[in-house]
């Protein structure tokens, strides 16, 4: 039996039948259309999943071996698999499961991406066997997934979550969601660029602007942990700046729900170990019982595949 | 049927007896003292629950009728019933469960008083019927108590539901736990009298100095919310300065956890519908899916029963 996961971003949909293992055993992809209409878009999705059930390939990618289809979204859903609200999509109130259904009569699931992602690693990936995880993805913006008791935890009405629009500072930094002050303004892979930027413009001395060919605009989060690894003191103190804001962040997951683990996701988790201990060191100073046992901080490792298998666990 | 709740305090222990409607049949009170060792202090508290139990008084007040025993405290506790840390009682690991058991024979309980009261509304209370709920007390300090799917949420270390500890304001105001800029820096009674007293330093005409007498040491919550009442223009600016903080704080509860309801108790949120109502307009400008139906807000309807309530309702 086999269940299959979309991964519907902002640019592409990944696609993929994962097995009992919760391995991904056909994998497809196409491009988003947010150009076409919603029922187009949906056809375009089920068009690709009958692609890639070919039994004649594999015996087991059988339309009848499919025991459920669902699908990640960078937005909220309800539990009726409407997705109430998916501003890179354009999608306002879209009956996916209704829309799906009509063209395959399987169950199907849709959740936020960052929940999926959450569920995946807590299945299949970095906390395969605890029962209460965070997962944070450090992007463009900030997403989480709760996990609690083994299932995904998006509240009451299906809108927390947002770890990222938790206030950080009081009349902080401008945010999208119309308030100010949000976590995403300091722990996004976002933030730590514009503050690299601003640092560049007053030190244009950093490795960071000539690792980025002299141009402020080329800096992303990579160039940024490659001129702290060579030692680039502006770099350093940008570092130990994101680590400060990260490790609050982080400490109030703990004191507030204290899952058994944090997980890392996102562009910014791709400096792996460097930020890893740094903020394994940080994050307990915040903590109020910091003398006691505290969640473990690890990197996700499922990587681009949680997407898919995340989804195809949604039950 | 009955079980027994123990209420324990920094100054008094609220011990009753509470039958199968979740009603206090039999009440009793004795002073908190730190000064004995702690077994002769769990000697008192025994002695007191044996004293309530008078089947000549109520047959239903004998031992055999005793299902558990349940305590609140204000600090933590392990699932063992060791008592990891509490300031206010100078207990450190203390193994309150084995100290009772050995005096009388039932199962014993014991979790964090604001867990306990929020538990307590959940079964017998304003949130009565709801399976998710943030209890917020708004006390000296700020505690809290988390319900998911119908059981306290404490944490899987049993760290958590520290709300007062999360950051609201980086680099902020120094609390007492060892951090800066606390949530409960900005939102606990001690934080309103703090900005009233360093108000009426410059503005010695407002109503406030003189509800207290003139003399500033004796400002409490009260005095401001009455202050508000009667139009008085620096109590209104500390009031809404308040509710800006509070209303980010109930916002943050919303973004990443979103219960079915958030309950207000402790002393400020004696301030009532004055509070409640600001508060409903307030908060919601901090939700990000604020168009969507979110949590309802409300005071704590159990008032100082609820102690011994969600004791008893341990298990």
């Amino acid at each position: 039996m086999i269940r299959i996961g979309l991964d519907i971003g902002g640019t592409g949909i990944q696609i993929g039948a994962v097995d009992e293992d919760n391995r991904i055993i056909a994998k497809s992809s196409i491009p988003t259309r947010i150009d076409l209409p919603f029922e187009d878009q949906v056809e375009q999705m089920v068009s690709c999943i009958r692609q890639l059930l070919n039994p004649a390939k594999n015996p087991a990618l059988s339309l009848e071996n499919v025991i459920s289809i669902g699908a990640g979204i960078p937005g909220i859903a309800s539990k009726e698999g409407v997705v109430i609200n998916c501003t890179n999509l354009n999608w306002d109130y879209a009956p996916l499961r209704q829309a799906f259904q009509k063209r395959i009569n399987k169950p199907f699931f849709v959740d936020n991406d960052a929940n999926v992602a959450a569920l995946a690693e807590s299945i299949a990936g970095v906390s395969a066997g605890t029962s209460s995880s965070v997962f944070i993805t450090l992007g463009t913006g900030i997403g989480s997934g709760i996990i609690i008791n083994n299932k995904i935890w998006n509240g009451h009405h299906g809108i927390g979550a947002e770890l990222g629009h938790m206030i950080l500072e009081l009349d902080g930094i401008p945010c999208n969601c119309g308030n100010s002050g949000c976590v995403e303004q300091y722990c996004s892979a976002t933030a730590i660029i514009r503050m690299a930027r601003q640092q560049v413009l007053v030190h244009p001395e950093s490795l960071i602007l000539s690792l980025a060919d002299g141009d402020a605009s080329k800096i992303n989060a990579k160039i940024i942990f490659d001129a702290v690894r060579e030692g680039d003191d502006i770099a350093e103190k940008i570092f130990r700046k994101y680590v400060a804001y990260l490790s609050q962040t982080i400490a109030g997951v703990v004191n507030f729900i204290d899952p058994e683990i944090i997980i890392l996701g996102g562009g910014v988790s791709k400096a792996g170990d460097l930020l890893l201990n740094a903020l394994r060191v940080e994050f307990p100073k915040y903590v109020v019982y910091r003398d006691q046992k505290m969640p473990r901080l690890e990197i996700a490792s499922l990587s681009s595949d949680a997407g898919i298998i995340g989804a195809a666990m949604l039950s």
